[in-house]
């Protein structure tokens, strides 16, 4: 099944999925089993179980997430909007086929509804069935799902969700255009008033130019921006950035979160826009 | 030269260097050129250039430190315990062969006397040398060397330093006794009476047991013992701790941090004791 891919190599009776971090880095797991292989229209889908970081969903080669370390990941994306909006009750994921950030979201019973766009269905499908320690297995009732581009999905919307979250892959290829300001721009609208957007920003270390760009096409548009970090280990230099946009809310004060979750806690919640200097300096150049 | 190492290998007429993270990952940079290698009667000391992360120190095949995220560990390992510490004049250091400590600890003119005890002069020498932007190239007049074994260096201090950073490299072989609780006993008492230790504790999710072991070991120890984290990309698993011992002094507020620094900042300092939950879960277990 795996001969499909080149990024697998049987080496001496091992199983090793190996994984291009650029041209210049490689990191290489070593496989108990592939579980599942797809030529999706969108792209190759493979899930696999490692012995470091238990199964893991990879897409076109590239780790996406894995049963290990996804929670930060997931967990940093979601609660931190959704700490900074006192009333959130309708929240958009764009991305998100790991169905991770869904997982999360679950735990609000104060939610009326949870839209999620995703471009690929086959990934939902699969990570339901295969990758249930990132995903959960199912699908909260307030769930609706749109297999569809996210890019045109959000542009019909206008006022209506109070979070978005953008749950998106490197900017390589398809994906490109969700660190782009036009797409920045319709979230914004689609935004009610005191709406808040979040996505993920990228490496300050490996795509430090990607950050900037994407914090100041969200700071032209949005009155209130911030940005934190947190440890990856599974993405290339593991220092894994995130952005707000808020139209309103500025203060995440969160002293009552009692979510069970493994990362966030109400510390990390009330100190996260703490950055590192080398940060600071440049999303401040 | 570099047809001793077999962790260095020409494919293609590219160099790389490949690394082992335990059994079932690895990690593999591609290098620009061998700077310099020795065989000292300690360990094979290597100093390469790499492509993404500069010059690194690679001692007995494991990358130690490199030009573009060293300063993230010995920024965190130095000025924490510094900033809890309201006036230390005497500090040691055990271990810290590549000098980026040293460094680090140049920036304070209010300190006395800097020791440090390191088991391998060919590991600082070279440092000094090939590896200037992590060392600094020079050592300050302060600075006295002693290179014996650092576990034996201690035994007969008491009660002399404020503080002591223990730079250690992973728990195996030589280094394992730097883990361990006797180890932990003879800094204690080379302490004075409000003095305080820091070291390296190694990753949450790589080495979990051997942080566990070490906090524990420590908190028995001191009446105070706290536990911060930082991400070092080049290190297996990425997300690293450090852990401090005090004697006395329990709440780092440095709202006068003005030192050149690239990671370290007031607001790091002030709020680098908030875990996520999972290392919270992990050492109050």
């Amino acid at each position: 099944m795996y001969k499909n891919c080149d990024f697998i190599q049987n080496i001496n009776d091992e199983l090793w999925l190996t994984e291009k971090e650029g041209e210049n880095l490689t990191l290489s797991y070593r496989l108990k089993e592939i579980i599942y292989e797809e030529n999706s229209p969108i792209q190759h889908i493979l899930i696999v179980d490692s012995y470091d970081f238990g199964r893991m969903l990879v897409l076109d080669g590239i780790v996406q997430t894995t049963e290990k370390d996804g929670f930060v990941y997931n967990e940093m994306i979601c609660h931190i909007p959704l700490s900074l909006h006192p009333n959130a009750k309708n929240v958009l994921i764009i991305g998100g086929g790991d169905c991770g950030v869904l997982k999360e979201l679950s735990k609000y019973p104060s939610l009326n509804e949870i839209h999620m766009v995703e471009i690929d269905k086959s990934v939902v499908e699969a990570s339901l069935k295969y990758l249930k320690g990132v995903s959960g297995g199912k699908i909260d009732k307030k769930v609706t799902l749109f297999f569809e581009d996210g890019i045109k999905f959000i542009q019909d919307k206008k006022g209506y969700y109070d979070v978005i979250i953008i749950d998106s892959s490197d900017p390589l290829g398809q994906a490109e255009a969700l660190f782009e300001k036009d797409f920045y721009k319709s979230v914004y609208e689609a935004l009610k008033p005191d709406g808040i957007m979040s996505c993920q920003s990228e490496s300050p270390i490996y795509y430090s130019d990607v950050l900037k760009n994407s914090y100041d096409s969200i700071k032209e548009l949005f009155p209130l921006v911030k940005l934190y970090s947190a440890t990856i280990p599974t993405y290339p230099g593991s220092f894994w950035t995130f952005t707000i946009g808020s139209k309103k809310y500025n203060t995440v004060a969160r002293d009552d979160f009692s979510l069970d979750t493994k990362y966030v806690n109400k510390n990390i919640i009330n100190t996260c826009f703490n950055n590192a200097e080398f940060i600071e300096n440049l999303i401040n150049s």
